[in-house]
């Protein structure tokens, strides 16, 4: 769902030129020469939880690309009429069909090259037991030494684990953020 | 920057179709009759600082619509190849023109009706002198009494505004996570 981009006006379809709007705007945008409708592209937002049974984590085996095979946290593209906890809740419904109650928010983490912030909230299993979606190979708990670290889909999940066990381990949480270059 | 539904596909320029997509998704999309492609529509996030100076925080009086001639925080539409923190310290610059170093992170504001999210950093202004741009009519500092709270633009920056001076008073800021329905 990497957007590519804008090449005809989502108004009318008339091909978008790429040029700095007429409107005191400073960037490059897709501006319709028909009309005259000014396109922005903005961040996308994607919402997970760290899903928390005893010292383990809840982990998800992609059986989609990007990253297939791979392991994750449940997460994926925050949607329109949800907060940020109602979409992290729905992910993890879809991923990984848990029973949970969510937790505190636990981190933000800045993908500027990829135009994504990705937020993370803690929640809580109420049982071991999964049923995963579609999108889900396997769902496996992990305590910190088992993680699969070499496995892990995405950046932003690693350095969340990794943030997420350092606080467990101390005893105390807090809120993360943090970018990835 | 309210955006309507896309009604021409954003790939080949075709009038969409709304419906439910037929690989396996829930959700309503504009769909595209004449080359497939799925559009999906997502939150936009809005990001902002706390500009604050001894005591006194600024506010800015807006001078484009909506809400022009109320006061807001300064704080706009998130863009592509920005962090958070840089699209927050974008903004003060554009909108108060003031000089400031970026503090930490203070509040994450869901608005799910409108789709936005909104989040904002505190920030230590280095200068009670600004230069604020075309969007600002003038850009004031304020104590908690002063703040002119029934003539705040935006609910976000009333409850982020109302929270921040309860921490001050306290002597001692979190980050706030929160929901306005
Ligand atoms: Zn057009
Ligand atoms: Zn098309």
């Amino acid at each position: 769902m990497h957007r590519p981009p804008l090449q005809h006006c989502r108004k009318c379809g008339h091909a978008v030129e790429y040029r700095i709007p007429d409107d005191g705007d400073t960037k490059i945008r897709a501006v319709c020469p028909a009309c005259h409708t000014v396109h922005y592209d903005n961040p996308l937002n994607v919402v997970g939880t760290i899903p928390v049974w005893d010292n383990k984590v809840l982990l998800c085996k992609r059986n989609i690309e990007p990253r297939f095979g791979k392991w994750t946290l449940p997460a994926g593209f925050m949607e329109l009429n949800e907060t940020v906890a109602e979409g992290a809740a729905r992910e993890t419904l879809e991923e990984a069909g848990a029973q949970f109650e969510m937790g505190e928010f636990f981190s933000l983490v800045n993908i500027a090259r990829v135009g994504q912030v990705h937020l993370f909230y803690r929640a809580r299993l109420l049982s071991d037991q999964f049923d995963p979606g579609f999108e889900t190979i396997e769902a496996r708990l992990f305590t910190e030494d088992e993680v699969p670290w070499d496995e892990i889909a995405f950046r932003t999940v690693g350095e969340t684990l990794k943030r997420f066990f350092a606080d467990q381990r101390a005893g105390q949480f807090s809120i993360h953020v943090f970018d990835i270059t």
